[in-house]
């Protein structure tokens, strides 16, 4: 796998083991990573930025303004007014006037964007079923313990 | 968190437990690489795509094509003829010809690049050595399994 190797290049022999244990989480992020960003554009001929803009709407069903979206989409970058421009051409999504706020304009999934959202993320669920589905239930278990006291740790430690 | 608020939208209350695990894995992995992008960028003025491709210069002191280059780099994206670009002008890297294969040059650190990127290698094993010190040796140790079986079944299922 080119990613293994791209990554384990950032570590020598000498490091510290929470380098190793970093390169092998963001190694194994990035595999699965890869994979449903090839995935959606196979299948639905859609990116991952998309996908997770329709999936925080979706969530929202009375709408976000471009600051909130911006900014729970932060994590993945990408460029979210032109997303949303793409997304509103396509018919699944519209932007309405903010009834708190008529400075502002809410985005919202239109039907088919729920309807679209719903078959992508219901494939989305069974790749990632099928990506861990090597590991026993007690080692899924016992990653998930790990990865949880992780996040604990990092979300106090991060600004 | 932003980050942690914007992946567990990808998530809803019914979805299979592979799912969470998945989006916990990847929201530690953006927590961890956010870290030192901004780390990178406040200590060093650098980018973690420069940083990326210095590294892979680094264990390959008899430098690399471009071709060879580009492949390693994949998974960080980025485009590695501008950062070469911008590392040559800084003085941090050069082009030599490849006496393999005339068609061809080879991309190697130089002696001012070699020294600046074992300053940051050294600083950033000191961050993800900070990170994860709140996890005790046996939690280290229990991730560092599940991630290294997780990892195995990845290599085995990816194309």
């Amino acid at each position: 796998m080119s990613a293994a190797v791209g990554l384990d290049a950032r570590l020598t022999d000498d490091h510290h083991e929470s380098l190793r244990l970093w390169l092998r989480l963001l190694t194994c992020s990035n595999l699965i990573e890869n994979h449903v960003r090839k995935a959606l554009a196979a299948q639905f001929k859609t990116t991952l930025p998309r996908f997770d803009l329709m999936a925080q709407l979706e969530r929202a069903p009375q709408g976000l303004q471009m600051g909130e979206l911006s900014r729970r989409l932060l994590v993945t970058g990408g460029n979210v007014t032109g997303i949303v421009d793409q997304l509103e051409r396509a018919g699944l999504l519209l932007r309405a006037e903010d009834p708190a706020d008529r400075r502002a304009y809410l985005v919202k999934l239109t039907k088919e964007g729920r309807r679209q959202f719903a078959q992508m993320a219901s494939a989305h669920e069974s790749w990632i079923v099928k990506l861990f589905s090597g590991l026993s239930v007690r080692e899924q278990r016992a990653l998930n313990e790990s990865l949880s006291s992780l996040r604990a740790q990092l979300t106090r430690k991060t600004p």
